[in-house]
């Protein structure tokens, strides 16, 4: 039934997303203009022109040291005592997670989780036959985006995380996807910092340079690294040397002004998706006055809850008549892990579509749901 | 025990691979000298130039388009009825067996494998707790690479094959990986062809262009495919975007002619490694005379069990001394499920090293050998 449910809505998504005409505000995909084409166009031409060409060869499970030094050099500007050794690189944030559920995780383990939470989190422990449970439920493993959530954009609130650090005593998955996208400036202290031993963190670069590269990182408590990286070595033997040669030359090649070249561009970044967000919530809140929202702390989206009136709208007719009428959303049914469509919720993306098509997608939503009440 | 010999084993290669002046007769790479740098320094710079840059941007979890066409019309031409529709990519060829032994073998599940084979796909079986025992014993599963063998580098004999098609019923994990490397001309009819609802095919670009993309493919079974696309959505959302944008634009992009390039690339290869191999057998008689092995069909490697007077030799300390000899290799416990040492076996690699130092290696395992009987 959840099943249908989920396989209905990406069907429709789908042909929104082949169709150029519909505005796009799902998927929760970092904006084209962002890419650092150029940058790695040179990166790519030095990573092929080095000795022994470790960008198209095989190479070790852990992944490359240089990216794992830096990984680690910028976890400890934010408090986490952490090594190079210590860091995995791993095929994006995704397998970062399921290697960490594999670690600490049997068949049939509850899972803390947000009322909404990240669907490919949720698609994981449901393939993985582990039971996600409300976050303030005893669980064994607790899954939590403390420096900006997904899908609402807020940081964790210091009394959840006090409690999250304090009164739980289990395992903490930390997904921190999104922390260099904090409006408000660098990163936070991650959990990590807090609590190594219990901590598994986990990271990416899908969300400030390119998801394509499929490379992020996963740190566990010392005691699970072996494990952690014979599950990575069976998994896929190693992340792309391709993708790692090209990060590596970007972020660490080319001059040494190449680590400033990307806090200047964290701030670019922040400063381009915060005034996106502004866009769309003028744009919400105009077309959509009696919708229930609060502005984000950083990342693509805004989450937003329908009007009273609104609530009596059916999720899957509500996105179908949105695609109609040339727009496309995450309805909310795909970040619960019950899979409820009540209440009635969107996750709106700011991050892709042209903010000149915000008013007019807003203006046919609300003409939509009028059409529905 | 098995597992403290395999990291012995493995801290020796790591030491070894990081000294330049060992002769690397390990580790199964492809040469670095027929990597197609220039075709992808191109191949990279027009992808990035594609409308909506693809190359960095999420994509479907299934993959391109236009590779999975790629795939299927070639598997097709070898006699196998698919379609696009039907491959799935992978990140690398371990991925997909990875993701075709979650599909078909539970926990404690028998899989039928060679007395010496490939040791990604056995440490995975131990990842997973799977049992792999002898090809003709009573498995619910085989795993079998009939084109080329690793680390034999033979063809299936055409008994076996028949055998493995007629007399046994259980799911067959097919992996392909070597096909396109037969010395003697194109890949052989799959067994896919053949039993195409018993069979779970398994392919990569790693041998035939460069492993540093991490890109392969699973050919499943229909009624598998809804669940193959599940676990490969939760392990890692998708294959590299970037490895396959450049894939894509080298295989049909850049002109008409690119599948008969890729055609004639793999002439050139196969009388590449053909020639090495001959260049190492000659290196292994003139210097092991009485070393047992048969001239390889394919591949990267040639077997070679040690004479019977060498056979009281210790694993770990005759490649020890080997390594302080400068040349290090594959022992043969790593491709057995026992983990046994006997008989002693080596896997030399002869895609990597220089074929200039083949006489000088052997001569001096050789020394070694004499030294330790």
């Amino acid at each position: 039934m959840i099943d249908r449910h989920r396989a209905r809505i990406e069907r429709i998504q789908r042909a929104a997303a082949a169709n150029p005409r519909v505005t796009g505000l799902a998927g929760g995909l970092p904006a084209e203009a962002q890419f650092p084409k150029r940058a790695f166009a040179d990166a790519f031409l030095r990573a092929l022109s080095q000795s022994g060409t470790p960008a198209l060869q095989y190479g070790w499970v852990e992944g490359s040291e240089t990216l794992r030094s830096w990984i680690a050099s910028r976890l400890r500007a934010r408090g986490a005592e952490i090594a190079a050794a210590d860091v995995i690189i791993t095929s994006g944030a995704q397998q970062a997670l399921a290697i960490a559920l594999e670690l600490v995780a049997r068949p049939g383990a509850r899972i803390g989780v947000d009322l909404e939470t990240y669907p490919a989190a949720l698609g994981l422990m449901r393939a993985r036959r582990l039971v996600p449970v409300a976050f303030d439920d005893k669980a064994a493993v607790f899954y939590a985006m403390p420096a900006v959530g997904n899908p609402h954009g807020f940081a964790m609130e210091t009394e959840s995380r006090r409690a999250l650090l304090t009164r739980s005593s289990g395992m903490i998955v930390e997904d921190d996807a999104y922390a260099d996208l904090r409006f408000d400036g660098p990163a936070p202290r991650p959990l990590l910092a807090d609590e190594p031993r219990r901590v598994l963190h986990v990271g990416t670069f899908s969300k400030t340079l390119s998801p394509g590269l499929r490379v992020g990182w996963l740190i566990t408590p010392r005691r699970l690294r072996g494990r952690a990286l014979e599950i990575k070595q069976s998994s896929d033997l190693q992340a792309s040397s391709l993708a790692q040669a090209v990060l590596e030359e970007y972020l660490t090649g080319g001059g040494g002004d190449a680590p400033a070249a990307f806090d200047h561009r964290l701030i670019r970044l922040r400063r381009f998706y915060r005034a996106r967000a502004a866009m769309m919530m003028r744009a919400l809140r105009a077309h959509l006055p009696d919708w229930k929202f609060r502005a984000p702390d950083g990342g693509f989206a805004i989450w937003a809850e329908a009007g009273d009136r609104s609530q009596r709208i059916n999720e899957i007719s509500f996105l179908q008549k949105a695609v109609d009428a040339r727009v496309v959303f995450d309805p909310g049914s795909m970040f619960r892990a019950s899979g409820a469509a009540r209440p009635l919720a969107v996750r709106f993306c700011f991050s892709t579509a042209a903010p000149a098509d915000f008013d007019g997608a807003f203006r046919r939503l609300a003409r939509v749901c009028r059409g529905m009440i």
